[in-house]
């Protein structure tokens, strides 16, 4: 057995793994479609199971096609878990979930070539339907995984283009029949792309994740009355043009003024003709806080505004909630051993938060987790300019690799 | 000949040929569909010209389409004209144009059947293409008879079906050898609908149009970045939506500032996203003002504005103009024969100011004009729910016939 400090990952091993996984459901602009349960989704799953096989790893698939590949410790202990997903929105990148997978994969063979046991087993989990874009909800494999979902409501999941999970599960040949939850891990980490601009603004340390903003998404919906631009004067105006412009505005200053992000990115008026007043706009709001009590003080703070809204501009506002999801705080040993791992490569990290919904946050139910961010350039993912610098994907493997050895040590 | 002050249209007569009328086109939804230069609109100028010829008039049509009926006077005179347009939008009334064509023929029955000669001659108008929604630009027909369009534009203009306009106008039949702005009128009077809410909130007086808004029309693009809506801090945003609503309240406040009116009618935004902040924001800004100095002044504040704007939220702005006319001012003399007139019927009458664009406008270039505005049920036009009540209607085209007779004695 070698000196385990002397380990470390391929970094062009990785890299080329990256690039054989992205060629599936390649597009003409360069991005990758693999949405869930799809044929390109089964080619990547194939790829991957290969793999995780010719590593001479034992592999398992469940109820609502997660894949775990086993490790055997030196103890029948819980293993140690790693893992993300391979599913990706219609314009996917190369790293969003597959580095978190493939680092897992490529931390396992570095242990295999260097004949390391560990106490602990490990697993690599590939989680099904994480991006939610086919089937409703994102996240859906590891959240069934860890209880928060009964696989039967997952697999009548009724898709987009009519499909429904279950079938096309059977049909790419992913229905296994594990348990959802059966190995329960000792722990869990997640290696991911940062999928936002602190990091590489920042000048490219690594981020260790304690925690994952709750997320609040609400679609208002403002009728007013479509009049004619010119000749409604102002005061008998019912605007909701510019009563959805006063909610945009509004939400930017509340989540300056609480922290945490709000966002509206759609609108969509009726008639949404130049001279016409607007009848009606549809808009979305999003908000996200890591603090739950002041993610709720947000939506309070927008629901009392709309009451002024619809008063002080004379619409009709009504309110339907899209999607809620608390705030998880993950496993503050779990964030120090990672912050570890780190300080033993040299390696710069920060704490932080994950600003988008991840895997690790369903495993968090069931057992300690936390998350390794490597930055992404220019903060852009769901695109086919998401890019992590190599130096950064080696670095992220390496110190996945070091906390996977702490924790199944 | 009868006492001048007991001739009265008839206020049915005038409804069912309004109703006649609106039955060309009609729509499943109720509304009237007669683009211009289209069969509809053939159909729709063959019934009018119908009643003209019943009517014992001489009918002309111009170079352009516009058609004139002629009622001889006692001297050899410049006649007084009045009129309006026939075509509609997509989704027209049966009162918006059509009422000032009809009232007019109304006003000329009623005199015929006093045998009332007028000193002047009468001459009723229908102008081509005054809606712009087949062939730009709106008002064409008048624009081009007050010499502010040569006909061989006009003629060249291609339609949103890719039809020619002369190629429409001969094939419909109504491509007329008198050349426009033969006829000069003495002075020109036209009879519409408001389309606006204020006579019918304010008790159903009819309206003296003393001047007519100048219009600026601008399509302003801001240019983002999109970026995830979780993981992007609020600080490091170039949020194209938020921009655009900055714009929106900003026009608003600035109508309300300097009197007239501003809109914001349409947004697009890209890629629309509820989680992606929005790249791009495609806003249209209608300004209007009685006031041309006011008006170049909301111009100027508004690209003050948006500079302001590109720098403080890391937009690029680019602004292009869509349309620009200046604001007109009546003929005070004209306006006071129309108050004079409703005067003499008891009826009371308010000073205003027209918000829409009118072929009176145009005429105004080559001879006194004014208008008379009768009241719009809840200020609605362009749709089917676009009613006056035929009380109004018929008080309208006795000021009508009154006026006329005044300019002609």
């Amino acid at each position: 057995m070698p000196e385990l400090d002397s380990l470390h990952c391929d970094g062009k091993r990785l890299t080329d793994r990256i690039e054989r996984l992205a060629a599936i459901g390649r597009q003409e602009d360069g991005s990758c479609c693999r949405l869930a349960l799809t044929d390109a989704d089964r080619l990547g799953r194939d790829l991957v199971v290969g793999w995780m096989r010719e590593l001479g790893l034992e592999v398992r698939v469940d109820q609502v096609g997660n894949i775990f590949a086993l490790r055997p410790g030196s103890e029948d202990l819980a293993p140690v878990m790693t893992g993300s997903h391979i599913d990706t929105v219609a314009t996917g990148g190369a790293y969003d979930g597959c580095l978190g997978v493939l680092a897992g994969l490529e931390a396992i063979q570095v242990l295999n070539e260097g004949a390391v046991v560990t106490r602990r087993p490990l697993a690599l989990a590939v989680f099904s339907n994480e991006e939610g874009v086919r089937f409703q909800p994102d996240m859906a494999g590891s959240l069934v995984y860890a209880g928060g979902l009964p696989v039967a409501e997952a697999l009548a999941a009724v898709g987009i283009d009519q499909s429904r999970f279950g079938a096309e599960l059977e049909r790419i040949g992913y229905a296994g029949a594990m348990a959802p939850g059966a190995i329960v891990p000792h722990a869990f980490v997640e290696l991911h792309i940062e999928q936002g601009p602190i990091l590489d603004r920042e000048g490219g340390a690594l981020g260790a994740v304690a925690n994952l903003q709750g997320i609040s998404w609400q679609e208002v919906t403002l009728l007013g009355s479509a009049n004619h631009a010119g000749t409604t004067p102002m005061a008998m105006r019912r605007d909701a043009a510019h009563g959805a412009a006063r909610l945009v505005c509004f939400v930017h200053d509340l989540a300056r003024e609480l922290g945490g992000v709000g966002t509206v990115g759609t609108i969509r008026l009726e008639p949404n003709l130049i001279n016409v007043i607007a009848r009606k706009a549809v808009v979305t709001v999003d908000l996200r806080h890591t603090d739950e009590a002041l993610l709720r003080a947000a939506e309070r703070r927008t629901e009392a505004f709309l009451r002024d809204l619809a008063e002080t501009e004379g619409l009709e506002v009504a309110v339907r909630r899209l999607a809620r999801t608390g705030p998880v705080v993950f496993d503050p040993a779990t964030v120090q051993v990672i912050e570890a791992a780190a300080a033993d490569l040299g390696q710069p990290i920060r704490r932080m938060t994950s600003g988008a919904g991840q895997d690790a946050q369903m495993m968090q139910r069931i057992c300690p987790s936390a998350m390794i961010f490597v930055p992404s350039i220019g903060g852009i993912s769901h695109s086919p300019a998401e890019r992590t610098d190599p130096r950064h994907t080696q670095l992220g493997a390496d110190v996945l690799l070091r906390t996977l050895l702490a924790l199944a040590r």
